[in-house]
Parts: C-alpha cells; structure tokens; sequence
C-alpha cells in the first residue's frame, strides 16, 4: 500500500481527513497524537463525544478533530488550537494514527518450516502461516490470509480471503469462513454443542455433525467459542462483530452486522436479527427470535421472543421503560411503605 | 467398528433404530436427514418435542422418528410420510445421522514425530499423539485415548481410556481424568485456585498443591477453567457434563451426572450433589452446599444452603415460586401504587 | 533456595512458622498436613476462620495452627491436640505445606531447542523457554522467567524478571509485563479493543494501536482476556490479583492490590481504584470511575461512579445497605398487598 508523502502539518492532516480547518492555524507543525486530557503541544487529539467539550479549554493540544455541531464554533477554546471539522471523528482520528504509527505486517508469506501442513491442502497466494500452526487435510485457505503460531486448523475447512486468524486459535473440521475476517487469540470454532439425551438413567451424547459458518467482515475477540450445529449449521451473518469470553451455542444463527459484547451467552437454536445490540453480560435463552435492530441491556436475560426495533433489560427482559419505571418504584418504596403504615 | 450393511429404506432404518412404523410405507428408499421444517424429499427426520407437531402436516420430508404419544396417530400427516415410533427420538436420530455420516478418527495411533514426550512417560495401546503436543515426565495415558495438537500435559498425570483431549487444552501436573472423558479445546485443569492471604498489608498468595481429579464419562466444553486444589482435590464426578466458559474454582466437588450450562461460576470449596442442573451464567458462593436434584434458574446466584429436589432462582436465589411471585408483584405494582394513591 | 534441616515435630514446626505452643507437646512427630475434617492422627492441620471452630474438639489431627483468639483458649480440644499460636494461620499453613511438598522447577533454564526465538530477542539469565514457545523479534525477558510450551510472545514486548508464563498463554506485541507476575494458562494479553465507528452503514474497524501494561506481583488467572488500549496503555497496577475468565476492556486502568473475582467484566476506559474487590460475575460499564477500597457484591452492574470506601450491589449497583432494605421489602411484599387489600 503505497502512502502519498504528505507533510504532518495541521493543513496536510486536515487534507488527510477531508477535514475543514475553522479556526487556528493550518501551518503549524504536528509530532504525535493523543488524548484530549493528554495530548502535549504539537500534538493532535480529537472529540468523539459532546461530554468532553469542556475539556477542549484546557487541552495542551495543538490541533482537534471535531464533529460539526454548533458548540465548537461557540466555545471558547485556546488561541493557539487549531479546530479542524470532519464528518467521523472516530474514523478521522484512525486515518491520522494511522498515519503516525503505520501497521507492520508481522510475517512474510509463505509457510514457515516449523508448521505443519497436511497433504491435499490448498493454500492461496501470498498466504501466511506460521510456526508450530497446524492445518488438516482437505482445508483451502484463500489468498492474503495470515495464520499465526500455534493455531490449529481441522481438516476440510475453508478460510475466506485477508483472514487474521491470531495465535492459540482452533477451527474445527468443516468450519467455513469467509473474507476479511478477524479472530482473536484463544478462541474455538466449531466444538461441540452441549447436547445430551436421557438413555437408561444416563447422558448419553448427541453427536454434533454440523460446522459453523462465518460470513465476510465479522471480528470474533478473544477467547471467545462458537459451537458446531448439532446438523446443518450455526451461521454468524456479515459484519457482526463479537467482543470477548463471548459464547455461542449449536444452532444459533446472528444477523448481520449485529454487536455482541463480552461475556454474552446466546443459547441453542436461538435466531437474533440484524443490527441487533446485546450489550455485556446479557443472555438468549435457547430457540428465542429477537428481531432486527433490538437493543438488549447489560446482564439482561432474554426468556422471550422480542419483536423489531424494540429495547428491553432486567432478568427476565422486559420493555426497557417498564424495567425502568420498575426500578423507580423499588426506589420509592422504602418511603410509601412508611407513609401507608402512618 | 463393524457396521451391518443395510439398505436405506424406511424398514432398514426403523430396524436400525428399533422402531415401529404406525403409517406410511417400509420400502420408501432414504437419501439423507434434516429437521422438520428444512428435511427435503427422501429425507427422514424426527420429533424431539411436542411443540414442533404442527410442523408435521407441511413437513418435505419421507419418513420422521417419533416418540409414542397420542398425538401422532390422531394427526393428519402427509400421506407419503413413513411415522416411525420410537422410544428416544434424540438417540435414534443421533443413531441415523451416525449411519449417513460415519464419524471418522481424525489421526492414525502413534505418536507424531512433532510431539514432545518426556522420558517415563507411560503410553497405553492406540494411542494418538499428534504435532506439537507436550507430555511431561512421569505422566500416564491409556488405551486409545487421542491428544490432538498443541495440548500441554504437565508431570504426574493420569489420563484413562478413550479419551479425546482437543487442540489447544492445557492439563496441569497431577491431574487425574478418567475414562471416556472428553475435553474441549481452550479448556483449562488444574491452574492455581485463586487464594492469597494478607500479610503486611500485601496479598500473598497461597500455594495451591492439591489436583484435579475428572471421573469417567465427563464431557467437558471450550475455554472451561478448573482451578486445582488448594490441598486434597477438586472433584468432578461421573458423568457431569460442563458447557463452555464454566468457571469452577479450587477444592469444589460437582456430584454424579449434574450439568453445568455456560459461563456458571462455581465458587470454591462448594459441594454440587448429584442430577444438579445450574442453568447459564448462574454463580454459586464460596462454601456452598447444593443438594441433589436441583435446579437452579438462569444467572440465579446461590447465596445459602439449597436442600435436595428444589428449584431455585433469581439473585439472592430463592424458592422459584417465591420468585415468580415477587416478579409478577413488582408487574403489578405501577397499578397497585395508582390505585393506592387514589 | 536452601532449606533448614528441621526435625519435624510440633516443636520444631512451631518454630518454622514462628507460633507459640500454649497446650500439647512439642515433640509429637508430625507426617503431613490435611484439612480439620479429613486430617489424620501424625498430621498438622489450621484453622482458618472461626466457624470452623465446632470441627476442632473432633479432629483427628495431631496438631493444629490457630489465630490468638480467645475462644481457643476456653475450647475444650483433644488432650493429645497440640494447639500452636501463630499470626496468620493460612500463611503459616502455607509454610508448613511448603515444608512437606517443597515445590519443583519443572524446567531447566535454557532454551528448548523445539523453541522458536526470533532474532533481535533478548533474554536474561536462567530464562527458561520451553518446546513450541514462539517469541518474536525485540522482546525482551528479564532473569529467571519461565516461558512454558506453546507460549506466544509478540514482537517488541518487555517481560521482567522471575515471571511464571504457563501453556497457551498469549502475549501480544508491545506488551509490558513486570516482575513477579504470573499469568496462568488460556490467558491473552493485548488482543485488540472492541472499537467500531459507523461509516457509509457500516461498522468500520477502529485501530487498536496502544498496549497492556502489567506493574510487577500481579497474577493473572486462566482464560483471562485483557485488550490493549486503542492509544496509550490498559493498565494493571502493582499487586493485582485476577480470577479465572475475567475481561477487561481497552485503555481501563486497574487500581494496586485490586481483586477481580472470576467472570467480572470492566468495559472500556473504566478506572478503578485502589484495594478494590469486585466480586464474580460482576460489571463495571464503559467510563465509570471506582474509588478507592471500594466493593462491589456478586453479580452487581455498576453504570455510575462510585465514590471510595464504599458498597455497592445489586443492578444497578446501589448502596449496599438499600440493595438489602429493597430485596427485604420485596419479601415482605405479597404479605403488605394483602394487608393492604383486606
């Protein structure tokens, strides 16, 4: 990726971002980048949220990248900051870190001579994998995709193109994953889902013979695990994105670009929508549906279907006004309760 | 394994299955399983639950395993649809999906020539150790079990018969695991309990020199932690069944055949009794006695003592009854308080 | 380390932990340790909290390891218990089991030649690194840590001195990681921050570009996942302790000698203070500051900042003591409505 040789002035980064300078100057000289509470002189820092406006006055920053909302034409903010308005200040800001603090690919193509390779592997162009990685037979991995160390890899999987699969991962057999995606150290894909039947006053396992399938442009983070179908398949759709210590049970099928945060349980056979939040901690019980862009609050416990475009929190979930009006009341009742003895 | 040959037809699988065809035809030749709503043509399927009946009368599929309830004879079914009476849908299905899908040994016994396998360690007959493996002095593995890659194995332990230990787990030193058990990847026996004492105003920690010991017929999920024993053992006993990112801390005990859904939290020197069944994300305390036989809800803490056959839930747990009553209450209570007020 | 030949008798126990005999005798001969209810005649046990007190008068043991409290001098022991005082019987406990099961170095130092270290590595005298480890170019390692097998260590990462890095953790690049620290197996440090920014309808990929920075005596438990900071550092401070399965999000800051119980989650830029516990399956939301010695109960979720010396349970956390008057009252319920009613 070849990088235009810009100069780090407040102007050229303003270029940079697409970004429009409203105040300050555009020559001024830019090192490094930081926070709004820690950036120095000769640095620039940007606003993501309204609450930190009033930290803009006392930042030692040369330079900010700010959204266009009315308050920064209005505050008064240091002399000598340049305020440089852009669209995303979120993604802006990335472009300008990525600017300072280029990523390194860590490792050449090619397969190291201390991984292990199976017969019948197909392997893409300029395809990374790297020491004491281990890949079954019948597995393709496609172009660009990068196989850290100790990673393991079962056979007849597929994996997608401009992968990051990080190191002490496992992919079961038959896993199939598609392009640009990411996944973090620790996690499994494609162990068995937890299903057993009563035979003769015991357990008895339930074979789990299908895969797990992993559309394009999902991240997965850390320890995270994703069991196999018990047949068919658990499907996790485009975009969505899964935090840490996250589990997903056999069957469950996410919408696309769907956020879980860490820490959220999703039971078996569960449906959840697209763009559907669940926030840290919170919990679908098994062959629940949650419909599209539903919000679910932290350590909520979802016991119910959810219809579209609704929000709900508290165990069990219920309709987020009436979990807080709910709460209000617990509030109040120390006081009604002495007031209805009186 | 010998495998009878037998031809696919509805008769050789209900045979298979030992089953009894109540309608339909015993000659309809078999291709292939799926479930109710996804079965095509020449598909057989069965009826886990009695919710999914109505699902019968529009189902593709040729033939379905059903248990022996009033309901499938008195409903209209497709007339080319084989009913097969069972007794245990479950494990005929599973007993289907084995005939079409054999399940196959991943690797050869023996041992790759990429492990690492200390001196004194004792290797029983067909067992598998694949690449990367590590297997420390004076440990034991016995017949038939199978390590795959990148597992760690520390010193002094004992694995039994016909274990499958996945990639990527790690068995600390001394561990004892018994026959039949299997181990998903990511999972964690025998780290250090989590115990420090405080002595000049600083937490030291406490040696954690006891083991794990793991009974036959365990399954246990992905990324699961089982700390060992401060001194003496933590004990999992037979036939338990963990799911993943299951937490058990040092000195517990988990009775005969309970089941441990995901993300639980077991705190340490609590006793588990037998037939126990912790749903998802529940967490029980330090210390604490659980009788046998019970239940206890979705993310319940277990604060106190819980005698035999009941069923708790909510945080503190308590009586589910109780439980109900105080939710549907705290319903009613936005009314109760309006009316109160009038 | 050299040991003092001591004879083991009570006497000459008493003097390794520094206790003060006051009944019994000095010269019984002591085998092994156990617990109150499972010690043997010959063996030394403790007691470690007061509740245990009823098991004494029952004890087999031959000597017992007891606080200076006043109920031990009225109890009615044994006759042929030895009862020894000491400060702080699970340290001294601690000593006696050291004593009778002195702990090994698994491994010789050096490097394994199954070990793969890039160039540019530094590492330290009687640094020891085992068989699959990988470690990548310009980390350093400091004296005396162990690096057990299939340990991934990142580029540019600092590890100090006498460090316990089990199996199968992994180490990402430009971590830093002080003396004394352990980190138990499954473990990942510096995997990426969960940050998106919505662009065209999409969720696009904030880079993780800070690191994790670890202060020297803290330990870190199984399957624990701490993210690096989008920029500058997550922070853990000296002395912390950290229970299995725990998250903690990017660019949080961890208090000294804080205790994090397993399963807790501290979600992004969170700052906690000082000798802070947070109990299992607790949470801290995105931002929220924690003071100093503060405690939060099980399972609470904490979504304001919470002043120091104080707390917290419940969900939303609230004051300790209104957490307990509202789950009271809630209690008293159905027995005020139907009060109310008549």
């Amino acid at each position: 990726m070849k990088r235009e040789k810009i100069q780090p002035t407040t102007g050229s980064l303003a270029k940079l971002v697409q970004g429009k300078i409203i105040s300050g100057k555009s020559d001024t000289f830019i090192k490094n980048f930081g926070s709004i509470d820690r950036a120095q002189s000769d640095e620039i820092t940007f606003l993501a949220n309204k609450k930190y406006l009033p930290l803009l006055k006392d930042t030692k920053a040369s330079a900010v990248l700010s959204p266009d909302i009315p308050e920064i034409k209005w505050l008064s903010v240091p002399p000598d900051l340049t305020v440089i308005l852009v669209d995303n200040p979120d993604l802006a800001f990335s472009k300008v870190v990525e600017y300072f603090l280029p990523s390194e690919k860590t490792f050449p193509a090619g397969i190291h001579k201390k991984a292990l390779i199976a017969g019948g592997v197909k392997l893409g162009k300029k395809v990374s994998v790297h020491a004491f990685a281990v890949i079954e037979k019948g597995t393709v991995i496609a172009d660009g995709t990068i196989i850290y160390p100790n990673v393991y890899i079962g056979s007849s999987a597929k994996i997608g193109k401009n992968c990051l699969i990080y190191p002490n991962v496992v992919i079961r057999e038959q896993s199939v994953i598609g392009d640009n995606v990411i996944i973090h150290s620790g996690t499994v894909i494609g162990s068995d889902g937890f299903g057993y039947t009563m035979a003769q006053g015991k357990r008895v396992k339930i074979p789990q013979r299908g895969n797990v399938i992993i559309e394009d442009d999902v991240e997965i983070g850390a320890n995270v695990t994703i069991d196999r179908a018990r047949f068919g398949s658990t499907i996790i759709r485009k975009g969505v994105k899964i935090d840490n210590l996250v589990h997903i049970a056999h069957n469950v099928e996410i919408g696309e670009n769907s956020l879980l945060i860490a820490q959220v349980v999703i039971a078996g056979s569960a449906r959840i929508g697209k763009n559907v939040i669940l926030a840290g901690q919170s919990g679908v019980d098994g062959h629940i549906q949650i419909g599209d862009n539903v919000k679910v609050g932290a350590k909520a416990g979802v016991m119910k279907n959810i219809p579209p475009n609704s929000m709900v929190a508290g165990f069990p979930a219920r309709p987020y006004r009436q979990h807080l009006k709910e709460l209000s009341l617990l509030n109040k009742l120390p006081e009604l309760i002495k007031r209805l003895k009186h």
